[in-house]
């Protein structure tokens, strides 16, 4: 059973006693490794509910701070014992918008992604081995049964009505109280993005996003001569409101796309007090925010989770989203909910595509309706957060001193910051040579500023031949830094 | 088995007996019911093989001039012998580029198609009944077995190898030797021509078409900011090549979008040799023709089926299907192949919705390849015709005198001409007070010339209601047509 997210989940009695837990792990009163009270004794100590203690426990080991232990209770976890890297920092004011042009160099990094021969931190395609294939499979097969009349019938234009009913009940767990009628299914989170700069840009027009961001949002706005303006972005709280407010006072902005949870590549969240701030901030404007919640369920932070869109009541913020990194990569359907352009998004969906394939949307709907849901996002997010553990040690042994590596609260990707003056480029082309393809900074921005950057996908295989790659590109990585950085 | 279309079938034996049956029977040597010779005497009379004459029996039954009787043999066709209508005639010459604006009009109608309380005409939506419903299912179900890792995992761009396969191999029925590498998946075929003008035009330029056209087309022109350049259509003979030369030596057109097998609405076939014609054309003003095929397995003309691609061998046309009109309506996947811009559509796909679930793409390539395909066009041919047929004759005994109705080779489509200065938007506001739909002729073009036509689409479903109401469309027709009109 879901239930719409709380506006401040910091007062509530569950989070209370996380909040006193983690201050001790963090204070040293509790070190690695200790045991922590029993569910029963801390709720008789609290003089709270076992289910209480429970979802106490849950938030701590989202958080990483504690691990349960099958049949001997819950300890204090222990961050790898390996030298740790610093995280980035801020990235630097807004400069003008500008054209877009990283078409070629994407279209290779991601031509190499299905080669078998290269092992690939190029895509953020999580691998199959994360997910239920069997599960997925029953659901696509009983959908087909059940609604075989689907097959030979075209569909309505929104979607079924099946699919968008478990949309509306998913994004509860968003803080979203979406209408069902007002949901339009896609064949993807981008496709959804690309219909909702189509309904509310024309060329030329500006439009902000976070600094660095997605390469296939840079393709976007190219493909649509677009020009993007970026907005500073924190490494762990994400697009700044105040830079962002600063620009809609000063240039023409037309539209935002923004990724308030696990913004790729940085993987940064943005606190629940600036996720209202910017609600607010685009509904003063009246500026169409487009925010991208692809990789809410990934997210550590349970308020985290929750959409810019549940602060929005008059329909500025246009909702994106899909399952394909959560539930099932080769079942490409996502959603938009688009406020006051619904009807827009409405037409050009059904002139430029016209309907989808049922079927995959009622499998979807099956999937999103079986309980268990939240527990599947959970386990995933403990995968994930232990793989990318992993590969931040891995990566601070080998990288060159002075690397700094983002440490997200979930996702796939970790994005590192060679020394100032270190050439990526010169770091890509070195690894293609040894058939390691990673992504290279300069994809993520219009302003050349990511050029010693570089963005590390780590959601496919995770076997010893990634890890031995990931260590050969910190080893590459020493030839490019500039003459004295490596010691610095 | 399917083979490559002949350059040219007249000169084909079976094609030779064919034509000579269909002299005798339309100078009345042979008369309405009269028996074939048995396949067997007429192998003997004629000394050629019995398989030849089966190849031409079913020419003369595709063009419905013989029909087959179970366990009696073959006999001469009777048209209904009721009042027939006249056919139109050839659209007027072109006029300047225009602006489109079809919006508003075109949602109405589509808003209806699903409404349960309307007998619908508006749309072009063939029906479940058509269809092998549990054929199609089979085939989901097999491919969600086999390929169950492609529910999991990112789909390659271009659509599944299988799918692109079995479109090469079925493109041979129209004529087109295709490499599987160079077709991109999509879904639909509306999609696939959206990816093609993205890929050739600026807002701004110059398309020419049909006149009348799809309004599905103005809907993509208008919505892209393109301007509409209508060509002189035949009724019977499609697009009138000297124009459209005519337009490209005087206009700066900078695509062409055509429908040569079974145009929408009017439903006419291009003549071999004009799409000879027309791929020599684009060639040598170096113009992209995106040709749009999806409903050349419908044509009773078998060399009608043939794409103008197939005489193009430069990359000048751009070739887009589906088989939402001639398999299965529900299972939305379509293929492009893009020629000289097959690159840019490949990017412009992965930009804006990125792949798409591999497994209905499979499901649709098992279906292509199992046998019996042709013969399944075959059966949905002659039911159409048939459906068409008692439609047309409903028609001509209903609608005003001087009404003219096309007389296509099949397709889902009746266009009707009213007589001139009727009001069709009176009798579509007249039929939306009785609760049926039909589609005003304004819809399908620019330049308000069809104010007097109505599109009837009748691949929904056919029972007693849609005959009983399109013979009231025809009789709320009289009250539409002007003083005196109605007696010329």
């Amino acid at each position: 059973m879901q239930a719409t997210m709380p506006d401040r989940t910091p007062d509530t009695l569950y989070q209370r006693i996380a909040d006193q837990l983690a201050a001790s792990i963090r204070a040293g009163t509790l070190g690695r490794g200790d045991r922590l009270a029993s569910v029963r004794e801390l709720a008789r100590q609290q003089g709270v509910s076992m289910a209480t203690v429970v979802q106490a426990y849950r938030t701590l080991e989202d958080a990483r701070l504690i691990e349960a232990r099958p049949r001997s209770g819950y300890f204090v976890a222990g961050r790898t014992g390996v030298r740790r890297a610093a995280e980035p920092e801020t990235t630097p004011l807004p400069p003008q918008a500008q054209p877009v042009a990283v078409r070629s160099l994407a279209a290779q990094v991601m031509s190499l992604v299905h080669d078998p021969a290269f092992v690939s931190f190029g895509a953020v395609w999580p691998g199959a081995d994360l997910f239920q294939e069997e599960r997925v499979r029953r659901a696509v097969t009983r959908a087909a049964q059940r609604h075989r009349a689907s097959l030979c019938r075209y569909p309505t234009g929104s979607g079924a009505a099946e699919f968008r009913r478990a949309v509306a009940r998913h994004a509860l767990a968003l803080g979203c109280r979406l209408d069902p009628e007002h949901i339009v299914s896609t064949t993807g989170c981008q496709a959804a993005i690309s219909l909702c700069l189509r309904a509310v840009t024309q060329p030329g027009d500006v439009v902000a996003l976070e600094s660095p961001t997605s390469f296939g949002f840079l393709e976007l706005l190219e493909s649509m001569h677009l020009r993007a303006l970026e907005i500073p972005t924190h490494p762990r709280h994400g697009l700044s409101v105040d830079a962002l407010s600063l620009a809609l006072d000063t240039q023409p902005v037309k539209a935002i796309l923004a990724v308030p949870t696990l913004a790729n590549p940085m993987g940064s969240c943005m606190p629940v007090p600036e996720r209202r701030r910017l609600a607010q901030l685009v509904a003063r404007h009246r500026v169409p925010l487009i925010e991208d919640v692809l990789y809410n369920p990934l997210c550590a932070h349970d308020d985290q989770r929750r959409a810019v869109r549940s602060f929005d009541d008059a329909g500025w913020v246009m909702l994106c989203g899909s399952y394909s990194k959560t539930m099932a990569p080769g079942v490409r359907v996502g959603y938009v909910e688009a406020g006051r352009w619904t009807e827009e998004v409405k037409h050009l969906k059904a002139v430029h595509s016209g309907s989808f394939t049922e079927l995959m949307e009622l499998a979807l709907a099956d999937l999103l309706m079986q309980p268990g849901l939240e527990s599947g996002f959970r386990q995933l997010r403990n995968t994930v957060a232990a793989r990318l553990e992993e590969a931040r040690a891995l990566a601070a042994e080998s990288f060159p001193r002075g690397t700094r590596i983002t440490d997200p609260p979930g996702g796939y990707i970790l994005w590192v910051e060679l020394p100032a003056g270190s050439d990526a480029m010169a770091l890509y082309q070195a690894c293609l040579r040894e058939r390691i393809c990673i992504a290279p900074g300069s994809l993520f921005s219009t302003t050349g500023r990511y050029g010693h950057c570089i963005r590390l996908g780590l959601g496919g295989r995770w076997t010893d031949a990634q890890r031995q790659a990931l260590r050969r590109v910190g080893e590459l990585a020493h030839g490019v830094v500039p003459a004295g950085g490596a010691a610095a």
